[in-house]
């Protein structure tokens, strides 16, 4: 057993590992209002040629950050994003490399989830890996734990959306009031809030800022477009509860 | 370098992980209005003979949990805890251990969060083992990077206050509302609120039963005596922003 060195032989002989970054990359397609999730075929065993959520094993001399950010810039080119590690997964049998028959080593997986403008985010296909964009609810039996960590990314994202100003890092630069509202509704499911508490919170608020220009689109009334202003956020950074 | 074996032989060979779990245990003092952390002496190198977070490294079969809640057995006994996990600190460089002198592999620490009642809990000192409660603002240089793990830690107790009902786990079962504001002044300094708002508030929202019972200390009336009503909380689980 390679690696399994120690300075004293006790009863409780104590693992290793490699460590694994998954990254869970979110966007929303605002005009289609689908929250969408990143995956990528996996060209190697195990799980060859199921979808999973794009990983990297850590290299020697990297932080777990660059890890993260690594697996990022290989897979999708973007401007604005948000990125924060979400949690780790470290239990015994999540990775069959950890058999006696494979390579005896556990497996770790600190996952980190991103958020991305779905405009700007253009992904790299090289010829070989799949890779695409899945709306939540289509996202097929995943390798290793991946479904389990989506669910927990999920969660964690609509916590964020509620007290922090995520939404702006995934909106266009302006947009209007039903766009941001359409967000929450396409995260947050229908129910969340209804459109003029929502509009009159916000507006009330005054970190949104009216540029004074207008959309058309379809058949209603043109709607103003905003700004989302950090500095008047900041006021609000650290108080829960602003959003619903 | 044993344990750095890889199917392929690429530019950027793998790190070998060896992976610590660390816990930060929090208790408030309420009859000193005291903020204390769990801090173990060590007894090994690297770091002899200097205070840290209790910790230990993981062994083969065991979840990072698991580990989490054996360390813990082993340096408190207590009935009521809570216990989550905080963050996963893995950058280069963070133990003095993974030089090519030393054991030339990583030390990735996966630190948990737990806050215990302070009248219930019982340290347990093995005859060998410095362990002590130590008052937040009088922590010392700590071993490892533990002195910035618990500052995090530290963030993430006052982020977990404004919003989820921890603090009734350090609570006893009977309060005063003094009790309460007082634990939470502890915790999150004078500035977070005034006495009787917080009182109107958190009298207004429900979850808290009062039992009739009266205590008097000092010179003062005597005050009512509360208990958390964790149904009536419910509803407010997934509010954040609750109690301040």
């Amino acid at each position: 057993m390679a690696g399994r060195s120690q300075k004293k032989t006790t009863s409780h002989p104590l693992e290793d590992f490699k460590v694994g970054v998954d990254n869970i990359i979110f966007s929303v397609d605002t005009t289609q209002n689908r929250l969408l999730v990143l995956l990528v075929m996996r060209q190697e065993d195990p799980f060859r040629d199921r979808w999973s959520l794009p990983g990297t094993l850590v290299r020697q001399g990297e932080s777990l950050e660059d890890a993260a950010y690594r697996i990022l810039s290989e897979k999708i080119r973007v401007n604005n994003l948000y990125l924060e590690q979400l949690y780790t997964f470290g239990g015994p049998h999540r990775d069959p490399r950890e058999s006696p028959e494979s390579y005896d080593i556990r497996y770790l997986s600190v996952s980190y989830f991103a958020l991305v403008r779905f405009e700007e985010a253009e992904l790299i296909a090289d010829g070989v890996t799949g890779i695409a964009w899945y709306p939540l609810e289509q996202v097929p039996s995943l390798a290793f734990d991946h479904n389990h960590i989506l669910k927990y990314g999920y969660q964690r994202l609509r916590n964020k959306l509620e007290y922090s100003p995520v939404a702006f890092d995934v909106l266009p630069e302006l947009f209007t009031l039903g766009d941001l509202y359409q967000l929450y509704t396409t995260v947050l499911g229908e129910g969340f809030s209804d459109y003029s508490n929502f509009r009159a919170r916000l507006l009330k608020l005054g970190f949104l800022y009216d540029t004074g220009k207008k959309t058309s689109r379809g058949a209603g009334r043109p709607a103003s477009l905003y700004r989302f202003d950090a500095e008047a956020f900041a006021p609000f950074k650290h108080k829960p509860l602003v959003f619903v």
